[in-house]
């Protein structure tokens, strides 16, 4: 451990700043999407198939993050789960 | 060890399946958009900036995975971003 001081946690801080940054930016990219939706009310082009396997697999990653203890997948889940929804009952309703 | 027996690797087996099994399925979720984005040519309510956003995390999961020498990340990611760039193409063209 000496050889390599204190450089292994910080690789490993690097790496993980990288899988918090990943998890943030695809929960954000699901905003645009559903603040769209509620302005226009038009989701024609939006793929219905799309958004309930969307929630499905959100939904299984959420219940992952809490079987691992994880709060960053607790949190990007759960937050994308609530910003999915709406697009979901627009497109069935619309 | 001897009062779970052999519980616990059961435990992370099935909890790993779900991992894999929410992966798979928020992958696939990208399928029928892509396949309808590419049959109607019609991305109107299709918001360019939930696409640009995800493909910007996407490619971070991607790097996250390679760092992390997690094959089912790599795959996942890989594979989505493959379903991410012919709409956003679609969409910046049409």
């Amino acid at each position: 451990m000496a050889i390599f001081g204190n450089s292994i946690p910080k690789v490993m801080d690097f790496v993980e700043g990288i899988g918090y940054l990943a998890a943030i930016i695809t929960t954000a990219g699901f905003v645009p999407q559903t603040v769209k939706a509620i302005k226009t009310r038009q989701t024609k082009d939006i793929s219905l198939w799309m958004y309930i396997i969307l929630l499905v697999g959100i939904i299984l990653w959420l219940l992952y993050g809490i079987f691992t203890d994880s709060w960053p997948i607790i949190l990007a889940n759960g937050v994308t789960i609530l910003l999915v929804i709406p697009v979901l009952v627009l497109k069935i309703k619309c």
